[in-house]
């Protein structure tokens, strides 16, 4: 017997985009966010936030179905920060925005400045995070992804991470009084580099999560890849074969054609793009762009 | 319980290809083949066999690891023309042969003249076709590619898809003494653009007949995308799924990268490229084509 599958509904203010396992694959577009961007962080620092229109647009434009936020940038006031990130980009685009810090009070200042219903990037497993965010995620009324990791590993069996899922599930239905359905999982994908059995772990967790608890899943879509050679088609089969086992989202670079299209295709494969009217639009856009 | 996986043990006169669940997946190319190929059954019908030399080429070097030959030409002497073209592609490349034909006499003729280990393509699970072919596969040892529909219908239910699996192995093994390592089922890939769970269908008959029989698989890998806008791109998300799911060959025209480059990121992200070894090699391989 499995679960009974759930959704996970974000809102803008004006626009909600549904994550689940009967729908079209959610793409979170990944990247405004300052991490290895040497440029992009000295722009913050001193208070210009411009490069974000482009990268919203670009996101968007890729076919980001949700924003991540992300502002983690050294020597700053990341909480005042990304409260000013989060409202200029809600002025950019009706895209629900996923929230991303490492940082309570930047969490909590996006929350509250946030028009919809965010998703909330991250907890792990650890009591102590969960006891800090939480409380916002049910104060906010958000959703949230979790990592089934703790302060001790990041596991690699399968079983200790479904396992870990599990006090995710509990700790946050029974404690906090959080929907299972707004508790999105990431079974963490991991470079395939590093140990040519971490897809197939991923594969089987994600099996596992979805035939346990039915929750939707979400991962760093680019990680598997690190390290190696021509990644992007190496990505491009990672997210339909995830898919296929029941993943229902990624966070990703939107901006990278070969990944999106490979989503779309396993969509249409999946069942979820009636009569593939989505995916001969998208052709027939391409055939107008370039006529 | 899952059955045991098996593996199909393929040869040339001088090389062994092995189709398994632990390896690499099994390149079939399938472009030495008059069908819709108008002045290429001119030509064999005058006997001009010459065009063959290039298909065996271009599908050796898109990475096709056995070939299937075809010589279905209406009016001709099909046996004999199928001998002539085995002998010819036998002298052309090492790579084992796929003898494709509909008509008994010839399927016999080729497997008369060729050196090693053929792959048959192929029965169904009519009583005849198997009375007729499956003492042929046993007095050549070949392998024999089946499929699970008889005279009634192309069954679209897993269920009876695995039904027809059962039959075909219960009597190739047990009336012909066929060993079932030798039995490669093909779980029929249907055109998604007329049903949506087509491809849902396939994948769920692929996982049961791996874990019920642990049987090889192949299918015709362009079937899926028949009718609609970037087949490439549908294909190779397909693949890639396909082989999650159990898939272990396809017989495909290899003269399109998209798709071989998705299949070989799959065997990366399944564990069957120790190290990523083959990934990397080719993408050196390409770098110094380009440089």
């Amino acid at each position: 017997m499995s679960a009974p599958r759930l959704e996970t509904r974000l809102r803008s203010a004006t626009q909600e985009v549904v994550i689940g396992h009967d729908t079209r694959f959610c793409l979170i577009g990944e990247r405004i966010n300052p991490t290895g961007r040497r440029i992009f962080q000295e722009q913050l620092r001193a208070g210009d936030l411009s490069a974000i229109e482009r990268d919203v647009q670009a996101q968007v434009e890729g076919g980001a179905d949700v924003l991540d936020v992300n502002m983690g940038v050294p020597l700053t006031d990341e909480a005042d920060l990304l409260a000013k990130a989060i409202t200029m980009v809600q002025k950019l685009t009706d895209k629900p925005i996923c929230i991303d810090s490492s940082v309570v009070e930047a969490l909590e200042a996006g929350l509250a400045v946030y028009q919809g219903r965010a998703l909330v990037n991250s907890i792990t497993a650890e009591d102590d995070r969960m006891a800090q965010i939480l409380p916002l995620v049910k104060k906010y009324d958000a959703a949230i992804i979790a990592l089934p990791n703790d302060e001790d590993e990041i596991p690699m069996e399968v079983e200790k991470r479904v396992e870990l899922t599990r006090k995710i599930v509990q700790v946050a239905t029974t404690e906090y009084g959080i929907a299972q359905a707004d508790i999105v999982i990431d079974p963490l994908a991991m470079p395939i580099g590093a140990d040519g059995t971490v897809a197939l772990t991923f594969f089987e967790t994600v099996r596992r999560i979805r035939d346990e608890f039915g929750v939707n899943m979400t991962c760093g879509a680019s990680n598997v890849s690190f390290g190696m050679p021509s990644r992007h088609a190496l990505g491009a089969a990672f997210l339909p074969m995830a898919m296929q086992a029941g993943l229902t989202s990624a966070i990703m670079d939107t901006r990278t054609p070969q990944i999106v299209e490979a989503v779309k295709a396993a969509d249409v494969l999946l069942g979820h793009d009636e009569w593939g009217g989505a995916w001969i639009a998208a052709h027939r856009a391409r055939q107008a762009a370039t006529a």
